[in-house]
């Protein structure tokens, strides 16, 4: 039987809940929405097919919204069963919807929704509806995401400092649920990804009074739970002296509901080097919590969709999950609609990434339909920039635009290096993809030409033979040299092979360009190294830093890990003593190098599904892998010996 | 004391209650939301203020949003009073929500929120926040409209056709609650705007099963309830059998609850003339019925906000309530969002007579803030319409776009005339206001030009002098002649003297032009008649017009009237039974047309309050008038020899 499935305005879905995210941090008892255009859902639309009914035929539709059925010429209301056929027919179904988005659901043999229905909201040309496959049933609402569950109970209680503190096995994002056998009584939680902040009642982010009714918290990162009873002081005096607090072991019983998005992991990685397995582990579980309706930074403090930190969850997913539809629901959500009017997260390079997004998601996946749905997105989002060229044809933010490329000390007078290199790829992956769609060639040619002619400007303005090196700036006269553009010159091919070997030289292998501090950037340091060849070191430092995480007794991996800093300071950030995120999607990275280039996978064709494959087997003894490449696993085995794969 | 108001992004209020509004159309069980764009609300907004705090002082800030508060440096949550002082800070408030627009109220002696506070959405310069004199205590919530009540009891019941038929003074738009002594029967209510309505179960357009709860019905327009019990029967087999029907009288009690907004009636019609006494008196009714949050075209089916409806509001409005509020609530309903993509209401013509409300409104209330409010809206809507212009400089319509004017047989190949006239009118009217906000002379210039040359194209291309009229279409060769646009060349201006002489009498006064057959185009018909100065002839059709649905029973004035038609068909529209609307806002034109001509009342200059008044006193033998202008009550007073005003 056909799968009929929740028909809406394509993006719609994705907007809606991304508003829901974006709009879900809490810090300390206030709400932090979000702080960039945060993009609406459309509230009256139009869904219709047409059908050639070989016989009379029956359906019925479902939806929340207002509206109604227009079969033929009759209108009929929602929930009725409809007769219709046999011969030709027109189905539409009109719905209005203020709160969330219009979404409608079509059962029948023969007429019933799918993504060949169109949707047209008055303002544009009609387009296909957008589903998911995770809407399916009449019963559900679209507008409500449908988490996993899974109970877990605390590993450890401790009584101390007036309360009783609870510990996870590992951290979680999960609704605390509290039954207290004494009544009357108000408790408190404190929650912590680390010991150290469940027990900050003042500095901890998330504290709650549970519901009382169902004993329940709001769904929230946590590993470390401290509950106390409420005695209404000011969290900085309360503690210590509650007596009370002994029997709180015996009177209450706590467990986390952890509510995830069931993505299956469909990769495994078992070397001969324990250490490697535990960083792949705890990588995994890293990405996993990240990865919910949206690739988000991280789960606590933010949880927000990041243009450049979802760019780099593409690579950690396709050889983790392969999940196509997750990057899709975040592309979806980036973007937003049309007209641009700011950039992706207020930030050009983000907005740049998005485009280079596409082109990853496509040659991970060979999603051309998608790719299709989004190409007028990417068009528009390309002339949006261009309306932001200096005299050089260089871009360059507008006031209240955020020119990023990491936390670093970078020379931002006038346009800046890393910016062209990355919009020089975006007009590459333009041409690249308008060629796959079939697009007017003249397009395309465009494209080519003017990414050709802003590469030859970036070689003329940027390109310092003296050092060796891209400088940030031709505008300040200081020919400063940062990492971040060379790493770009290498990994998008703008320098040539002579240029790319003095840059490992004078940048990447110099001590005295200042060293990449962020994990987000050292992804592309990195990717750039093994691109060059430098494996061994590359392996290197990803046990030095994130085995120096773990070393530290982390079961997710970090925001930033900075050695030099001391135990007590280690959670510190943003000049907030619990700021740092400890569970970080951009610091599962070692999964995509590792599958990358010492399992050595790489998918040739996206659209064949043909890949190569080149295991550095040097660096184990052994090692048993599965990776993923559309439908099916790939699977490795080297045993020090022999090398089979499936 | 100061008022402290919840303010919002401006517009966003306007736009959450017009999507309400124009999605409540309920026809038969089904709802029919309104077949236009329909304009989302901003989710996430950052309201901010400066002050210059003499000492300390306090302030707390309400919201159901997502969000915060920044006074200085320090976040605070919502709800929890905050002190900040002495010396300059700004105080910034975050705001995402996702069902609503997100509105705040902050409450303090000196910080508190009012228009002078600004708030930007992240996508556009910062604006002036927007507020509405009905919320101004922070336990109301902006996006709940509050409705003032007023209950009705029945005025006759009558056992009938198995149930009871019940009939209220006049028509409402009302809530009925039923109290059934007896219990476990379920009830079914059909009302009806007439008696034949009412007791037609199967075509009548509201029906309701009362609430188990309260007893209550949804609010719906109704004069005449039909209640009889449920059997399950369909509509079209239910009735006269039921037995039980008598007892139904003394088992039950109804009332209805009148929901109204309450925009005081500043004027008063009291003559010599009965007639015409009633006639205003029900045209009153009428349009107080109609004018609720917004302008709606009628109270039964539609209930839509149309821009030509509206248009025809703003005239009657002002001569008998004054009301600039409910000018401003449905011109910025209408308008929507930035950047336009199709016309208002889809209607071509209907984008045009929002430029023109702008002037009305002007020149009513000499509201320059209001107008430099809109005014980037208005240059906006003109650009949008000058993209589609044909090769002699002639608006056209779009594919999709609606050619409207009138229900009426016009040549509508190529430009229509008449749409011309009214992009005429549009251009001389930002002229105007252009230069009344001081804004850019070139700008202004540009438009009086543009005007100018369009009017002599018109000339050039629509005047037949031959005919002594303007012509429908030059395109077809037809040379069709009918009133429309001959009536817009009246009333615009766009005739010379000569050419207006021409016009009464080839085409007002001969009978051989098809007439207008709707009050709404017999408004502009009237006015037009008004204008050239036959009083007498349009005294006579108010007369009979109005007075023949007077002479039919009407309460209130219908959408359409035609003395033609026999009762038993004449509330037959659309080829629907009951598809006319007996309470229609355009047909309450006889205040304006008495007030305006009769009286002769009319503002010479809007800012400075100053009009002229030349009453035609040779119709009536007294006559006692209370008209609005400004804060002011004008009164006339004449008794058939001494005319005294105030």
């Amino acid at each position: 039987m056909k799968t009929n499935y929740w028909i809406w305005y394509p993006g719609d879905f994705e907007l809606y809940h991304a508003m829901k995210q974006n709009f879900s941090r809490i810090e300390r008892g206030y709400g932090w929405p979000a702080f960039w255009k945060s993009e609406g859902f459309r509230n009256r639309v139009v869904f219709w097919r047409e059908y050639d009914l070989a016989e009379e035929t029956f359906f019925r539709v479902f939806s929340s919204a207002v509206g109604y059925v227009l079969a033929g010429d009759r209108k009929y209301p929602f929930g009725q069963t409809i007769a219709c056929g046999p011969g030709k027919v027109k189905i539409s179904v009109h719905a209005g919807c203020i709160e969330t988005f219009p979404s409608i659901y079509v059962k029948g043999d023969v007429v019933c929704s799918d993504s060949t229905w169109m949707v047209e909201d008055y303002a544009n040309a009609p387009v296909k509806a957008g589903i998911s496959c995770r809407y399916t049933d009449e019963k559900q609402n679209p507008a409500v995401w449908e988490y996993s569950e899974k109970i877990y109970l605390p590993v450890s209680a401790e009584v101390c400092e007036g309360g009783l503190l609870l510990e996870f096995e590992t951290e979680l994002t999960a609704v605390l649920e509290i039954h207290d056998s004494r009544k009357g009584r108000q408790l408190r939680v404190y929650c912590g990804e680390s010991r150290q902040e469940a027990l900050d009642r003042e500095h901890c982010y998330y504290s709650w009074t549970p519901d009382e009714k169902t004993g329940r918290c709001p769904r929230c990162a946590v590993r470390y739970a401290f509950i106390a009873e409420d005695t209404g002081a000011p969290a900085a005096e309360a503690g210590s002296g509650a007596e009370a607090a002994g029997s709180l072991a015996d009177e209450i019983e706590v467990k986390a509901i952890h509510q995830y998005t069931d993505i299956p992991v469909r990769a495994s990685f078992v070397s001969s080097d324990e250490l490697l397995n535990r960083i792949w582990s705890v990588a995994e579980h890293t990405f996993r919590l990240c990865s919910g309706i949206f690739f988000i930074d991280g789960i606590k403090r933010d949880k927000w969709i990041w243009g450049g930190d979802a760019y780099q969850s593409l690579f950690v997913n396709q050889y983790l999950m392969a999940d196509a539809d997750i990057n899709r629901r975040t592309l979806l959500a980036l973007r937003g609609n049309d007209p641009m009017t700011t950039h992706i997260n207020t930030i050009l390079d983000y907005s740049l990434y998005w485009i280079l997004s596409i082109k990853a998601h496509y040659e991970a996946y060979g999603d051309l339909a998608f790719v299709e749905q989004v190409f007028p997105k990417m068009v528009s989002l390309m002339a949006f920039c261009e309306e932001q060229l200096e005299e050089h044809g260089f871009i360059t933010g507008r006031p209240g635009d955020w020119v990023f490329i990491d936390w670093a000390d970078l020379d931002k007078e006038g346009p800046l290096c890393a910016e062209q290199m990355l919009f020089a790829q975006c007009y590459k992956t333009m041409a690249v993809l308008g060629g796959q769609l079939g697009r007017d060639l003249r397009l395309c040619e465009g494209y080519r030409r003017k990414g050709e002619i802003l590469e030859k400007r970036i070689h003329a303005f940027y390109w310092n033979e003296e050092k060796g090196a891209y400088i940030d700036s031709f505008v300040s006269g200081k020919n400063h040299v940062t990492r971040h553009a060379n790493i770009f010159a290498v990994l998008f091919d703008i320098a040539d092979e002579g240029q790319k070997r003095q840059i490992v030289e004078h940048v990447l292998h110099n001590d005295e360009i200042p060293p990449i501090t962020t994990p987000y950037f050292k992804f592309y340091e990195m990717d750039a190294l093994c691109r060059m060849g430098y494996l061994e070191e590359v392996l290197e430092r990803i046990k030095e830093y994130w085995g120096g995480m773990l070393a530290r007794g982390a079961v997710t991996f970090w925001e930033e890990y900075d050695p030099a800093v001391s135990q007590e300071e280690q959670y510190d950030m943003y000049g907030d003593r619990f700021g740092k995120s400890l569970c970080h999607a951009w610091s599962a990275s070692p999964i995509y190098l590792l599958a990358r280039y010492f399992v050595g996978l790489r998918i040739t064709d996206p659209v064949r599904r043909e890949y190569e494959l080149h295991p550095h087997l040097e660096f184990f003894d052994s090692l048993e892998c599965v990776l993923p490449v559309g439908d099916r696993e790939i699977r490795i085995s080297w045993d020090g010996e022999e090398l089979r794969t499936v």
